[in-house]
């Protein structure tokens, strides 16, 4: 009954891409050779049967979707066979500096890469990402006729993967949300770098993704039963109301003498081993990087075939254009990643006048403000819609519609409590293309999803986070959920915007910033409480990560400040000034920001002269950067009434108009020039 | 077949509880009502009837422990209704500033809590390491006759502790582990935040968990068939090779108008109806915190048993002593929590004539010394015992017997892959004494376990971190492991010791610490490449947590550095000195240790006259704080050799040479006197 015959072909094939991973680990002296020794066979049907691709043009919108979770050679052996910018060259630099090839797959660092891979689990769950996309955008735009977005996506993942708790999370959505194109190839080779499974991996694995609402399958022999796999493939692609996992038995190491021992799991083989290998397979045994003209020919027919479907989705894509015209600007423009002209238009502009709220609330406006103007956003809380306030009153859950709860089109998610899935969730949202995800929790648990934050910002995925209740002026809840440490954290990672507005006007300048820098994740931290709108805060400003909210000359002190205590710090100059004393004030909303302006500019924001003292309910690490003196959280925070716990820890107006004052009289008495902490020598 | 006939007492209890929640969460105007008022009978049948604990002595070592890990009030309620150090004025200041019964129940806050919950999932998974130390500690140390240790962990647990992946990484290592001394309670209410779990939660958890090998047991009228909880507690003790869950069915808020329903989830009820509730109990329906006396009564009775039963266990352990004087000796050292006398002596001592070695090399030559000395410890790694060099030679496996891979007597531990739940349950083995558990994975996963690390901090739990493959010294790996902004996350969390060894001795310094700081969790940074030992670094230096490593006076400039770096440094002095400079070295391996050191011993460090400059392969946020000019990471890492992934930062001996040379130039132009960082208004 299967709809393949395995042909000499295929076992050229696949004993290409095992003989590959051997040399490539082995030039490389570093790497996992055996999960693309066992999976070798799993990539061949899928590559040479199923997967519709276009080498020549890796961002063809409808593109099947590939993800290797465990993250390894074999994604760059399999781009190389089959014509993407990934020469033989390339693969003899693997993991090497400089390299297309590093140690594990990085989207954005090399052709063809969807989503970054290698930490484990994290692949399994942005891959959930890439089916809500598709369903999704198919759901927006597919019409009677114009099948336009209709891709899989497929995923191979290893034992490790699913041992970690971001798979399970994404899982148990995957399943929830009916995802029926999504199809997981479970490497199950009983090995992992501890040795057998037996150690600490016993669960039933189909029982598990069958309580997900999952379609289960399995092949009993991944190692050569072509058929079987092609079979269960082609009945997971039929499976149109649920994600399929099949479970594939293989032998890692597949063909070397270490084959099925941790052996053979993250080292490269010896050099004997690699020569019996291709002996076994009829290959040179002493020939290196040896691709045989057949094997090349298989994957070039997968290239030939995906050429040709993207020249007819060209065709349909035009059609569909004459008939719906304005769905089709509006998905070709967002598939350009260009937001639609005058969009900013919409944020709202506050005057100091203008009622006091929350950081929170604020943002909420901005969502209702924007929701009309850019569907790209797709957003949702990880069961915090309430607190988050991200859920617009107009919006449509995205829900299978079988559930009644809302559909496909909808953009709102449900995440349920799964941070650490719904950050690596937003990586896939933001790989898909077409969508600007928002992911949404209290600050305090954007550190659960710390793996999947750093991916976003190594992969230049934009993935916005709301992070609200972002300091001890959560109150109540207590040191559990106060976040301190926090800022400091994301501050510290590379390519991540951590914005704290103080106000309105700062809280559009982060959507604006957040909406219009594409290659780098947001995080917005946003205060439980009531915030005052401040004379001098304008989008521009803010736009600048930091600026003089009020001025004075021969100041005798600058404080710098941010979201919830610029308020603080303007209430503790105006105490200062009563005694005579001349305080700046600087609202330094976004750091990152910041470092990018000029010197000069910097360097007259946080200028010499005076002490600079900063205020910040959080850690104050890293602040010794931007001031001489730094206020802020020594400790974790405490549970009462906010305006209770902000007292204790000093952080009022008076508090800090005496902290300042011992900041103004030590350096006083100090003598010599206050040099800005701006100028230095590297 | 019930075992229990339900009472009028049982229902003024069960009411009691049910009210006080209300009464509670209504004076604080904040927090859960909801969950506690629909688990009250499971909370009664099991305190009454069930669970050892003498609430005049918390720290009793065989007592049951108790995991909330739903975090809410019902904790609070619980232990005030047994007895334990919880008045009702402490009730009444629920959520209150300086009290006992903050938002959350915080471990080492308050007299009972065994671990700190709230941020959901960390119950749970804390609750396994309960269950492991119970299991480990019974092998070891009981005796035919000596039933010593053998209690039960009893765990509630609520939808959203469910959905999150650090409870799915721990239910599966607890099954594999056989833990039948864990009893979990699931409030299947149907609610979360969000409304409905229908939105997001529509797994089979019953599949779910006999798929991780637990016993599943179920309750349909959890609101009132007492006899039903009795049976199902019962039940799940007799199964000793499984944990059991056991789902019940309940209301959420019941007894409340709005019962069922998320609006009874997180907002206090409305006055009107805490009165219905209160006359549809019988309770006074105006009298707030009304507790019968008869309520008192029952558990009183649960107090007046568990006293007796300690008294019991405190004679079986006397006659154990007269039997076993050593193994009495030893346990009874290790519940106290102090270490052997002169186990420091196992340390390892080096030389800088000896030969280089990695630190995660030096940190296994450490276990392996004090191993035979400390058999507190207890260890494993999430899936990297190869590379972390976690496991030395004479360990045996924590495991179930029936698998012939180890035993319950067993100290090292297979996580797999599972570092969240790794340090929750790290968390739990601290907290049930005796053990000092250390965890091991790459660095760049800890913030996989950022949450569990938070808690430990928090919670003053003593866990240590093996955290090896520290920096872009892991070389070939790449970027997606190479921890950049790790370092700074964890510096800027409170109460924890970031740890990064230069050598030898400085591993065993880091080592010394950790055993010895008892409430502070400490994070060792460990290198994959060798690292020579130095000339002048000595525990007892290394202990101050930085000292001068190099010292000449009259100093061109000072760099100060950790871990790899700090052999880089020293050939960068030595160039300079070729040049007629004279460069100073200070090795900073722990900035929280240094930080508690008398001013004037740091600045005496740190001293000024000449710039100082830092050197660390890590983003460069923090060192601000301990020098003018920072050289760091300026964004990701990079694959390749380590020496070349070395040169391609600039990370060494000439460069940092070129780089001192330029920070001397500067300040020298700049002119005037170069102060400490150390000099400090505040």
């Amino acid at each position: 009954m299967s709809g393949f015959t395995t042909k000499p072909t295929d076992e050229v094939a696949i004993a290409t891409i095992r003989t590959l991973a051997a040399d490539v680990v082995g030039k490389a002296n570093s790497g996992h050779p055996g999960a693309p020794m066992g999976m070798a066979p799993a990539a061949h049907v899928l590559f040479s049967q199923f997967f519709n691709t276009n080498p020549k043009n890796s961002k063809w919108y409808n593109r099947d979707r590939f993800v290797l979770s465990n993250g390894c050679a074999l994604e760059y052996i399999m781009l190389h066979l089959l014509g993407f910018k990934l020469s033989l060259d390339d693969l003899k630099d693997f993991r090497q500096l400089g390299s297309i090839t590093p140690g594990h797959p990085e989207a954005g660092h090399t052709d063809g890469i969807e989503v970054t891979t290698g930490p484990l689990g994290q692949g399994f769950a942005s891959a959930v990402g890439l089916g809500i996309a598709q369903a999704h955008m198919a759901a927006v735009y597919n019409k009677d006729g114009f099948d336009l977005i209709n891709n899989y996506t497929y995923v191979f993942t290893g034992d490790g993967c699913l041992m970690e708790g971001v798979a399970s999370e994404a899982a148990s959505l995957a399943g929830h949300l009916q995802l029926g194109n999504l199809i997981y190839i479970y490497d199950d080779n009983h090995i992992s770098i501890d040795g057998d499974t037996a150690v600490a991996f016993t669960e039933n694995v189909e029982q598990r993704f069958l309580s997900y609402n999952w379609q289960v399958l399995h092949v009993d022999n991944g190692d050569s039963d072509l058929g079987a796999i092609y079979n269960a493939i082609a009945e997971a692609r039929e499976e149109k109301n649920k994600p399929t996992i099949i479970r594939l038995r293989t032998t890692i190491g597949y063909g070397s003498k270490q084959q099925g021992t941790h052996g053979v799991h993250g080292a490269p083989l010896k050099a004997d081993d690699i020569q019996a290998l291709k002996t076994k397979f009829g290959f040179p045994p002493n020939e290196a990087f040896h691709i045989p003209k057949e094997t090349y020919e298989v994957y070039g027919a997968t290239a030939t075939r995906g050429a040709k479907l993207e020249k007819e989705w060209d065709a349909l894509l035009a059609s569909y254009g004459q008939k719906y015209p304005k769905e089709h600007a509006e998905l070709t423009r967002r598939i350009s990643g260009k937001l639609p002209d005058g969009w900013e238009k919409s944020l709202p502009v506050y005057k100091p006048s203008d009622a006091a709220q929350a950081s929170r609330k604020l943002s909420e406006l901005v969502l209702t403000a924007i929701t009309p103007v850019l569907p790209d956003l797709m957003g949702g809380s990880a069961d915090l819609t309430g607190s988050n306030l991200t859920r617009v009153k107009a919006a449509v859950d995205f829900q299978p519609p079988s559930t009644g709860l809302g559909n496909y089109a909808g953009t709102y998610i449900r995440y349920g409590v799964r941070e650490h899935a719904m950050g690596a969730i937003g990586n896939g949202l933001a790989a898909y293309g077409g969508i600007i995800p928002f992911v949404a929790t209290f600050m305090n648990f954007v550190s659960y999803a710390a793996g999947a934050v750093r991916l976003s910002a190594l992969s230049k995925h934009q993935v916005i986070w709301v992070a609200t209740h972002d300091s001890i002026g959560l109150g109540e809840d207590g040191p559990t959920h106060q976040p301190v440490e926090v800022a400091a954290h994301f501050r510290a990672t590379p390519n991540v915007d951590v914005w704290r507005p103080a106000d309105g006007n700062e809280t559009s300048a982060s959507y604006y910033s957040a909406l219009t820098r594409t290659q780098t994740p947001s995080i917005l931290c946003l205060s439980r409480q009531n915030l005052p709108n401040l004379e001098g805060s304008t989008l521009e400003n803010a736009l600048k990560g930091g600026y003089v909210l009020y001025e004075i000359q021969n100041e005798d002190l600058t404080i710098v400040s941010t979201g919830s205590e610029v308020s603080i710090v303007l209430e503790a100059a105006q105490k200062l000034k009563e005694e005579g004393l001349k305080v700046r004030i600087v609202s330094l909303p976004c750091w990152s920001l910041f470092d990018e302006q000029p010197a000069e500019y910097r360097l007259s924001v946080l200028r010499s002269g005076a002490p600079i003292l900063s205020v910040e309910a959080y850690s104050t690490l890293g602040w010794q950067k931007y001031s001489h003196e730094q206020f802020g959280l020594p400790s974790w925070g405490a549970s009462g009434p906010y305006q209770k716990v902000y007292a204790k820890f000093g952080l009022t107006g008076p508090n800090i108009a005496v902290v300042g004052k011992k900041v103004i009289d030590f350096y006083k008495k100090k003598g010599g020039e206050v040099v800005s902490p701006m100028v230095k020598a590297l």
